[in-house]
């Protein structure tokens, strides 16, 4: 039983759907995307939440964090394993809406174009008792070869980091695009050192494979880019913020 | 002809070895990693700068930017080929030196242990003439596969958003370890993340590519991800502006 039919709830349906998991109902208010979905994964389709099926062994919440609480009670469960997908809300919210609940959270970023792979993908877990976290457990390893158990504080704290580490990250290498652009340098020279410096992140380690002007103590350099970056107001602010904390990190650790 | 025994010169020189260039001497005022470098490359070794032979065909200096005009001078040259190799420095330094100059700059960060496959790193060079330009171009092709000509403000433009695209991102890596770290959270789950949005940056579409609560606009997430990190006054800051940046960006470019 998948609920929502967007990124995620497809992502996963599918993905369950090709281990051989029995996907009985896709619920979802917009019939067009909720009667494709159901039709890849061979299971039932109702937009109305109350027509849930509650032979179901999972509801599977795959909606948007602000409407998760109110859709979880909306199917009317009493006992059935009821769990959401998200990395910012606690589990606590489906409390309400049955005595067996819990959290199953990918770890990634899902577009709807692109095939995912979630064999990659780390799936973090939580539920209310040490039952449903092993059904839930079992159930993430079908499709994940990471799984971890995570609580809702824990899980917050990672989703948190994946916006520095992802979605940030992403935004440095937007800022040297639109640099680049404005010079006519074709961005694909930076596509191996982006690649390389992902590569090479390691735990336990990131910090010590820090380079660059900063963290050498150039201020020589620092000031020439901050001086080309004047033009850029927005720009030199992240620079300079970002190269004092470079700086003020490696105080911190010597 | 290599002048420096560090990261870059290491690197630059056996890469040229290995193509079968012959690399006729390494100058190096430190003598042990001068004579190390010279060895591995079956060529000479002298301290002093003075000593250059000047049947070369190109003298390659790879030492630190601030000493490059210094070293260049002391060289004695004429009107043989010299090249620096750094992003950030204009080839005109170079003009007191000799007549014949240019720049041999690799758009990467070398690290002593780590073996380098030089065939994927970018070579941008520029000469002073077109006769110049063309043999540093023929050079370049035989270690690298992306060579480009750039001149030297569009050089300074590639080095510095080198920073932001590489550097800024490994602190980006660093801040969310850190906080994983201290909330007991493995790196790890964070690194398909971070392979992944590294491998989908591409050119003149990394922001449409951008994903988390700033370009979404989730305002409650992004107060709950601050109110985390009020503990931790620096990376608060720079989640702060990131984000307001990122907003910005996205309505200027709506």
């Amino acid at each position: 039983m998948v609920i929502g039919a967007g990124n995620l709830a497809t992502h996963l349906a599918l993905a369950l759907h090709r281990k051989g998991v029995n996907v009985i109902q896709i619920l979802n208010r917009s019939r067009l995307a909720g009667e494709k979905l159901a039709r890849r994964v061979k299971a039932g389709y109702h937009a109305d939440f109350s027509a849930a099926d509650f032979k179901a062994d999972l509801f599977l919440l795959a909606v948007s964090d602000t409407a998760i609480e109110d859709v979880a009670k909306s199917l009317g469960l009493k006992d059935q394993l009821l769990v959401h997908t998200s990395g910012s809300v606690d589990m606590a919210v489906l409390s309400k809406a049955s005595s067996n609940i819990g959290v199953f959270y990918p770890l990634q970023t899902f577009s709807k174009n692109k095939r995912i792979n979630f064999g990659s993908i780390p799936l973090c877990i939580e539920a209310n008792t040490h039952e449903n976290e092993e059904k839930l457990l079992q159930l993430a390893k079908l499709i994940s070869k990471k799984t971890r158990v995570l609580d809702s504080p824990q899980r917050k704290v990672l989703h948190m980091t994946a916006v520095f580490a992802g979605n940030f990250s992403n935004f440095m290498y937007t800022i040297a695009e639109d640099l680049l652009k404005k010079h006519g340098i074709p961005f694909s020279l930076l596509k191996p050192l982006i690649l390389q410096t992902a590569a090479a992140a390691r735990h336990e380690d990131v910090f010590s494979g820090q380079t660059g002007p900063a963290i050498r103590g150039d201020a020589r350099i620092m000031d020439e880019h901050l001086e080309m970056l004047a033009k850029h107001g927005v720009y030199m602010e992240i620079y300079d913020l970002i190269s004092k904390s470079i700086i003020k990190h490696k105080n911190r650790n010597d």
